[in-house]
């Protein structure tokens, strides 16, 4: 187990209907030790890729945005959600449906802070339908940007969101990647990932 | 000037009804370089203070709490902010009027991310007529806990907010307060506050 799948089998609580409560250090109350981590291990997974912009969407992938922004010395730029925003000259528009809020939003960002020059690392606390990742990979490509990669804290692998954003070609990476909970149990199975040898000399020891 | 303010004749954009304009490096698009900078000046001003939780409001507060919680390495709590949520036994619950939205909020915190223990650092990143500031204050007050002091990167000087606060006795932090605008001229009146001098040697050499 990572340091993020240790965390959730230690603070995280299943609650009816499967859901995942992780707002003692993830979503409401924020560990920023663990953050810390996430965003450590998001630069190291995206290594030798060009960024130049971190975009999430408000409100709660702004802590680890800022954190990962920051090794990067880059800006962060988050969307806003409205529902009633209209659809205006000076800002890019998508949609994407809240499975919390049961509602659709709208999701967007002024043009200046999009650009054809963006080399654009989407971040983001939960993946699960995709709906909030689609919308901002939307939105980096109407300003004709590129998106580089997605970094998530947790995946919910039950959910097709991931598989789908992978078959379409992106980089994505999840820190932890659910595979099935039991409300029942209390049980977590997390999704097997390569794990990175700890030992500096692993290399040279292997030969 | 300082570091803030400059920032602000640099970047900032006074919009007709004499609104300032900083969503291309405060609360929007978000220049981690500011952010660091705001952090490290608010823990020095609030140097000699015991604090063990950084607490801000959705969703443009969460960038500069995130990044001084982690000079106090201490966790952030982030209230959340509702139309339509009932009061119930699990949460803290305040109202905030939105004059950017035009409509009342309810402002919560889960229980148990507020408690008697707690020494409670205010953060964010505008103040006006103190709606939000008096909503997280309610919070920690019927938690039991105690405020340590208020910080705010731009206090608008000419609502009434800071005062009302400061006559109530709590140490309210702002590191730029503006003191008038003017739309037609795009100009901008700071209010001074004392500069500290840059020199390690500065108390020596006044001796």
């Amino acid at each position: 187990m990572n340091f993020l799948e240790q965390k959730i089998v230690e603070d995280g609580v299943i609650k009816e209907g499967n859901i995942l409560k992780v707002d003692n250090f993830l979503n409401h109350q924020i560990d920023v030790d663990i953050i810390r981590q996430i965003a450590y291990e998001l630069k190291r997974r995206f290594r030798g890729k060009q960024v130049n912009k971190i975009l999430t969407i408000e409100a709660s992938g702004i802590a680890i945005a800022t954190v990962l922004a920051d090794l990067y010395d880059v800006p962060v730029v988050f969307a806003k959600k409205s529902q009633t925003a209209n659809s205006t000259d000076d800002k890019y528009m998508a949609q994407a449906y809240s499975f919390t809020h049961k509602r659709m939003n709208n999701v967007f960002v002024s043009r200046p802070y999009l650009t054809a020059a963006d080399k654009v690392l989407i971040v983001d606390d939960f993946l699960a339908d995709g709906q909030a990742a689609n919308a901002l990979i939307d939105l980096v490509h109407q300003a004709g940007g590129e998106v580089v990669g997605i970094g998530i804290a947790i995946e919910k692998g039950q959910q097709q969101g991931g598989r789908l954003l992978r078959e379409a070609g992106y980089q994505l990476e999840s820190i932890a990647i659910l595979q099935s909970m039991d409300y029942a149990t209390q049980t977590i199975v997390f999704k097997e990932q390569p794990t990175r040898l700890q030992s500096c000399n692993a290399k040279q020891q292997a030969r």
